[in-house]
């Protein structure tokens, strides 16, 4: 039973923590009494994202050393497949990583993509009920922010950072469609470099024009350079007062909704036979009869027989 | 009654399919006995993706030409807001696109986003459903290549067409987690830029990559000057073999699949009471209790009563 080991969880432990949260990876359907039986608790999830090569990894490195300074708990998630702090590269990066991987205050580990698009695990809010339950100060989620993470890392994170390089001149047009939107905090990581004014000058344009809409709060533009650790206290500050905005209340409420609405969605299609919608699509099309609210109707109607 | 239309819009009346698309957006829940009832057709889905400023608007138009000549009958679908084919922007590029807008193959039509990450619309199958039904032979769907929209266009079209400009340099950095994975075809636009060679050769070679692990299909690379209808005859060959591609079937029942279990969750969702669901966050946050398993099971629970 699941159930037994939550006292071990409550307390912290970080063996306990990674069993549990295979468990849920792997068995979610078995998972929730053991879900539904957890207190949750107050810890804070900052989503790490932005395009590849923005030194993503490297920033939360330094987050986690800047947030340790202060003697915080936290835990990291690393989604992105080219993270060293995913399994993958793990092993080749253990150098630069290794200092954290060994400290008692830091829980870490990589979650498989969901399809080939970026998307978190879909049971990451298990998942992350899981980390809060086990009494982390901060949740960080790194994703690759390309295709459907971008989206879910919104959904899910109460304060979503968005990383950026000075190099990439064109992706202030990509962030206008995407990114921009879902920006609680943007970075310029690589701030020594030349053309980084630049950049943030731009960025400091578009968030303005956001806020004139939503008036909540105006996404900060900060300039890091994450390999010196430069600009991590002006970060932390950003997410204290993201934290403790005006605005904040409603968007966790929010935030709360779109989660059930989304656990309620997967609990409904939990029972769905694939194999027989499988077989279905293959009759359907061998007659010819392309019609998909016929077939589904047929298939919903049979299911209840 | 919607379906009294159905005589009319088989018959390929332009004004009845605008004025059941706008009823299947406006009410999904409507029409669901007019779209069980229609025959549905062989209508191919293109869909045409790409970052912005890559030219898909522009490639759109001179593919419409291409088809044109072989006498094709054409519906184009705009999703992205920033296309000249979308309502927005259609009065200031009248002019370019002005040949099109009154050929009497050729029927255009905007649709809105779905919230702010370029998805598609939430009806996008009914819709399909009802252009497949008019009898068109093509149906070109023009998507902004960000975030959710690049997911959703792969799960609906049967062949996806990824178009790129020499320009973007970092793009393949991007592709290799999210466009690269959906592209049926390449499109190299702009292709008589100075480096448009070296961005071919880098995709061939990242094709290459993927055809050792799949097998089915090498996702081809083109060159097109759209603006000067230079490699439509190419492309159109392409999009022929695409089809034709032994994989075909297997991709065609795969699609059918993921559409019907989209449409499945839509279906048992839509009863959703959000405003109760919002209310019971409400409670649950005041009571400091933050367990959405605990949540969820209360709500369907007295859903049920």
């Amino acid at each position: 039973m699941l159930t037994t080991q939550i006292p071990q969880l409550l307390q912290g432990d970080f063996r306990t923590l990674a069993r549990l949260i295979t468990a849920v990876e792997n068995t979610p359907e078995h998972a929730e009494s053991l879900l539904s039986g957890l207190p949750g608790g107050s810890t804070r999830i900052i989503g790490i994202t932005g395009p590849p090569g923005a030194g993503k990894s490297t920033l939360t490195d330094a987050l986690i050393t800047q947030l340790l300074a202060s003697n915080k708990k936290i835990a990291v998630l690393a989604v992105d497949p080219s993270s060293p702090f995913h399994r993958g590269a793990l092993l080749g990066d253990r150098i630069r990583m290794g200092a954290h991987f060994s400290d008692p205050r830091v829980f870490i580990r990589s979650l498989a993509t969901r399809g080939s698009f970026g998307g978190l695990h879909p049971e990451i809010i298990g998942i992350s009920t899981l980390v809060a339950s086990a009494g982390f100060d901060y949740l960080i989620i790194e994703t690759v922010g390309v295709g459907q993470s971008e989206v879910e890392i919104a959904s899910l994170a109460h304060t979503t950072v968005v990383v950026l390089v000075p190099e990439s001149g064109d992706d202030i047009q990509t962030m206008k469609a995407g990114l921009m939107e879902i920006a609680d905090i943007f970075l310029v990581n690589k701030a020594d470099h030349a053309s980084a004014d630049r950049l943030v000058s731009a960025l400091r344009h578009l968030a303005g024009k956001r806020a004139q809409k939503s008036r909540d709060w105006v996404p900060p533009v900060l300039k890091t350079v994450a390999t010196e650790q430069k600009g991590m206290a002006e970060l932390v500050k950003a997410l204290e007062d993201h934290q403790n905005s005006p605005g904040m209340e409603k968007k966790n409420a929010k935030l709360m909704v779109e989660k059930a609405i989304r656990l309620i969605s997967q609990r409904r299609m939990r029972d769905l036979d694939v194999s027989r919608l499988q077989q279905l699509v293959t009759q359907y099309m061998q007659a010819g009869n392309l019609n998909l609210y016929r077939l589904i109707r047929e298939f919903e109607e049979n299911g209840k027989l």
